[in-house]
C-alpha cells in the first residue's frame, strides 16, 4: 500500500532527469533532487521488502576510476546489480586511456552494450569535470552517428568540482534523521576544514555539501584556516542557494567558534584551492622535485593547524551537545588511523554507526540517478515492479 | 523423482547452519555438514540436468582474497553465479585494508547489498581465523544497529586453522568414490608431509583433512618428519573426533610405513607449526633479513627429506596396491613442476584425472554453504526449485 | 515479422558450429561463416527491439587474456552479458599459469561451471594457437573424463596467427556498407602495411583480412614494404581462397600504387614474420640485450617506411576518391597519437565514425561464435527468443 501510493504519487512529479547525465547537483532543479531522493527511498524500502527491482534482463554498467576507491566501487557495483546490471571495470593501468582522440574514440568502443558509465576523477583541479563532459560529448555523437543503440548515462561518482553521490547520499541521511526535507529548514550545517596529516584531498566533498545544502533552507557555516579556500565559483553558488531557499552563508575562520549550535557537523579536510591549483600544473609538467617540494610546504603549513580537530570539547557547544557529525569515510581518527587527525577517537565513537547509515544510501542514491535516466517516468515504473512484485531472494 | 525423493528427505532434517557463518568444520554437527554434503549434490545433479538453481534475482557475494588463488576464486565464482550472485572482488592493493578499526568499517561499507563474503587469509599464523571472526564480528553490528538490511553470511575459502570448503570437496569425492559416508568407516587416510622445494604452505590443508575425516570412523594416520608438527590444538580435536567416532588415529614419522595398506593417500608439503610462528613474528617486525635467514633455514631442513615423495614404489604397498591419491592442486610433481617434488610424475599420472574430479565438488560445496546460511530449510528451497524447473540453458 | 522470418529460413540452414571451437576462420565452411553473420545481425536487431536474448539463466564465461586489450575484452564482456553469462577474468599475474601440465589442470579447474573460455594469446609467433589447441585438448579431456559437465567453447580472441571476431566484424560492417555479402563480389580490398613509431605489432589482423575476404570473390592486394612479409602458409591460403572464390589475390611493394582504384583500404602497421620468429627465439631465451637490439633494428628499418601513411592524397587515387577507409583501432594517427603515423589526422578523421561502426560489430560477432557454439540449430533457438519475447530493459 505505502510503497504504492508514493509510487502513484511519484508518477505524477514531471522528472527532467530523464536522458540526462549526472554531473553536478546544481545543474539539477530542486524538484529533480526530490525525484532522485524519493526513488531512492522507495528501491532501499522494496529491497527490505525482499521485491525485486531488477528492470534490466542483460546490460553492463562500466566503472572507470581514475583514483582508488572502496566505498564508491561497491556502491556503484550494488546500485548496477539492484537493476540487474553487470559491472564491467575500464582499468586503464591496462588499457591506457588519455585525452583528446583517446577519449572520445574509448568512450564509444565500451559503449556498444553499456546502459551507464561511472566516472571518478578527482585528482587534477580543472580537469575531473572536463573529461567526463569530453566523454559526454563522444557518447553524444556516437549515439546521433548510429554507433551506439543505447546513450549511456553517466553518473559522476566524484570529479574536481561536485561528488553528487556522496552529498546526495548525504542529504537522505538527513532527511531520515531528521524526519524530512522540509524539517531541515534553518538548521545549522558547519561544513569545517579539518586537520589531517595527509595532503592533497579533493574538494569536491566540501564544495559538494554546501552547494547543495544550501538550497533546502539551511544555515550553512563554512569552516576553515586562512589560505584553505575552495573553488571561489562553487562557494558563490552556495551563498545564492541559501540567499534563494531563505538560508544563510556564512565564512567563519575559527573552526570552535562555527561548531556553536551548530545542528550539524562535517570535519574533514581538504588542500587548498591555490595548492590544487600549483598542484595541476606541476604534476602537467612532470617536475617531481617541484610536487615534493608542494607537498612539503603544504604539510608544514598544515600542522600549524592541528587543532583543527572535532572532539568532545567542541561537541559540547553544538546544539544540546549533540550535533549530528558526519563524514564520508573514511575518516581520519585521532590516535587510531593516525597520531592526530580530523576527529578524536572519542567524538568519532559517538557518531560511528550514524556515518555507517550514511554511506549506506550511496547505493541507493546512484541507482536512483541510473533509473531516472532511463526512465521517463520513474513513479510508473516503480509501480510495474510493485506489481511484478518479484522476490529478490528465494 | 529421485532428485525429489531426495530434497523432501532433507526438508526433514533440522539445520543448525541457517544464519551461521561456516568458519571451521569442528564447529559443525556431524548432521550439519551431511546436510552440506546432500545440498551440494543436489545442486551438482540439477545442474547437470540443465535446472537452474537460481535463487538470487539480484545480489552480491564479495570475495576478499589476501592471498593467490585460481582454484577456490573460480570456485567461488561459480557457487554465487549457480546461486544468482554477482561477485564483487575487494582488491586490497587498491583499496588498503587493514585490522582494528578499518575492517569493522570496510566489513560494513562493502556489505550494504551483500549477501555473503568469502575470505581466504591464509599467510599468518594465528591472524587468518582471527580476521574473519573480527569481520564477523562487525557485520553483526551493522546488522543489528540497522546499518545491513541482510546479515551477509561468511564463507573461510582458506585460513590458519582450516580450509572447510577443501576438506568438505574432499570429503565429498571420497563419499563419491567409496559411494557412501558409511562406507568410510574403517578407511585407512594417510595425512602426509611431502618434500617440496618451496617454503612457508599453510597448515591448513592438513589440519582441515585430519579434523573432518576423523569424524566419520576412518582410522586417520598423520606422517611427517619430526619436526612438522601442525598447531596441536587441531591434531588434538582430530585425535578427540577419531575416538568418538570409532575411528582411529596416529602419528607416523616415516612415510613409507605409513602408506602401508592405505585406502586413502594425501601427500602434500607444509611448513612446520613452529617456523611459521617465527615466521608470522618475523613478518610483523619487518625484519627482512631475519625473513630470508628462515626461509633458508626451512628450506635447508626440508632439503633432509626429499625421499618424502610418494611414488609408484610407496603406491604398491597400499591396499591393492592401488590407494585413492588425494591432492588439493597444484601438486609439486617432481621432474614436472619442479626437479624433485611431492609425488613422481608416473604416481600423480594415475590419478591426475581423480584429483580433477575431487576438485570439482568445490564450487558445488561452497553454494551449499551459501544456500544453507540463507535457507533455513534447505530441501524444502531444493523441493521448490525442481517445481519451478526453470532451465539453466536455452 | 521479418526477424521471424530470418530466423525461420536460418533454422533451415545446417549448422557445422555446434561444439566446435571458433579458432581459425580458413577451418569453417562458407556457409557457417554466413550462418555466424546472420545470427550476429539477428541478435543486434533484437537488442535495438528491446528484446532480450538471455538464454542462460546462469554460467560463466571465462576471459583469459595473455596480452593488453579495451576492445576486444569489453566485447567479450557485452557479448556473453548479452547471452545472459558473467565474465570471470583468469588473471594470469595473479595465478601464474604456464604450459604443459599447468596449462592442462587449469584449463579444467576454471572450467567446471564455464561455458565459454575467450582467449587471447598474440604476442609469440608460433606459440597463441597452439596454446589455443593445448586448452581445447585439456577440456576434451575433461569432458570425456566427466570432470566437466559441459566442454566449454573456445573463442579465439587473437592469436598469432588468425584474429576471427576482428575480420568477422569487419566483413559484417562490409556487408552493411555494401549492402550484402554478394555486392562484396569484385571489390578491390587492400591491406596494407603502414608506418607506426611502434614494434612488434602482431599479424595476426592482416593475416586474418586477407584469408577471409578472400572468400567472398573480392580482389585482394597485400601490400607492403620488401621485407615485411606474413607468416607464409597464411599467404598461401588467401591466394588459393581467392582463386576458388572468384577473386584475385596480388602482393605489391608500393603502397600508393596499391591504393589505385581501391574500393576498400586498410592500411595498418605489422611486424616482419622474420622479426616475430626472432623475437619469439629471443624472448624464451630471455637476453635481453638482444631483445632491445632486434627492437632497435626494426624501428630503424620501419623508419626509411614513413611515406606509408595513409593520406588524402592516397585516398584520391581510390575509387571515387572515396575507399571505406578500415582499421581494427586505435590507428596511429599522424600529429595526433604520434608524430608520424598509420594514417593522416585528415584522412582518419574522414572515416573515422565508419571505424566506430565496424568495431561495433564486433560484441555481436562473439555472441554469434557462441550461440553457434551452444545450440544444434541457432535459428531454432532465436525463434524461441522472438516468441518469449522478453524485454531487455523495463
Amino acid at each position: 500500500m505505502k510503497l504504492k501510493e508514493r509510487a502513484d504519487y511519484l508518477s505524477k512529479i514531471n522528472s527532467g532527469l530523464y536522458g540526462e547525465d549526472f554531473l553536478l547537483t546544481w545543474e539539477k532543479s530542486e524538484s529533480d533532487l526530490r525525484v532522485i531522493l524519493e526513488v531512492a527511498a522507495i528501491l532501499k524500502e522494496m529491497r527490505s521488502a525482499n521485491i525485486s527491482t531488477r528492470l534490466f534482463d542483460s546490460g553492463l554498467a562500466i566503472s572507470n576510476f581514475r583514483d582508488n576507491s572502496t566505498r564508491t566501487r561497491f556502491s556503484f557495483a550494488s546500485a548496477s546489480n539492484l537493476l540487474g546490471l553487470a559491472v564491467q571495470d575500464l582499468d586503464e593501468e591496462k588499457s591506457q586511456i588519455a585525452h583528446g582522440e583517446t577519449v572520445r574514440e574509448t568512450a564509444n568502443m565500451i559503449s556498444f552494450m553499456s546502459d551507464f558509465i561511472g566516472i571518478r576523477d578527482d585528482i587534477f583541479l580543472d580537469e575531473g569535470h572536463k573529461y567526463m563532459l569530453e566523454v559526454g560529448a563522444a557518447l553524444d555523437e556516437g549515439f546521433e552517428k548510429g554507433v551506439l543503440p543505447v546513450r549511456p548515462g553517466i553518473v559522476n561518482l566524484q570529479c574536481d568540482k561536485d561528488h553528487p553521490t556522496q552529498s546526495m547520499a548525504d542529504l537522505m541521511h538527513l532527511t531520515n534523521v531528521f524526519g524530512s526535507l522540509e524539517a531541515l529548514r534553518g538548521k545549522k550545517i558547519v561544513m569545517s576544514w579539518a586537520y589531517s596529516p595527509s595532503y592533497g584531498k579533493p574538494l569536491s566533498v566540501p564544495q559538494g555539501i554546501i552547494s547543495l545544502m544550501s538550497r533546502f533552507g539551511m544555515n550553512i557555516e563554512l569552516a576553515y584556516p586562512e589560505g584553505y579556500e575552495l573553488i571561489p565559483e562553487i562557494v558563490d553558488i552556495a551563498a545564492v542557494n541559501a540567499r534563494n531557499s531563505g538560508g544563510s552563508f556564512k565564512i567563519n575562520h575559527s573552526m570552535s567558534d562555527a561548531m556553536r549550535d551548530a545542528d550539524i557537523v562535517y570535519p574533514k579536510s581538504w588542500a587548498p584551492f591555490n595548492i590544487m591549483k600549483q598542484r595541476t600544473q606541476i604534476l602537467k609538467s612532470g617536475d617531481k622535485a617541484a610536487l615534493k617540494e608542494l607537498e612539503q610546504v603544504c604539510l608544514a603549513n598544515n600542522a600549524k593547524f592541528t587543532d583543527w580537530e572535532y572532539n568532545e570539547d567542541m561537541m559540547k557547544s553544538t546544539r544540546d551537545g549533540n550535533a549530528l557529525y558526519m563524514h564520508c569515510l573514511p575518516a581520519d581518527i585521532s590516535g587510531i588511523s593516525c597520531r592526530q587527525g580530523e576527529v578524536s577517537a572519542a567524538a568519532f565513537e559517538h557518531h560511528r554507526i550514524q556515518t555507517y547509515h550514511e554511506a549506506g544510501y550511496k547505493p541507493y542514491i546512484i541507482a536512483a540517478m541510473m533509473l531516472t535516466n532511463r526512465f521517463e517516468n520513474p513513479g510508473e515504473i516503480l509501480n510495474e515492479l510493485l506489481i511484478r512484485n518479484r522476490k529478490r531472494v528465494g
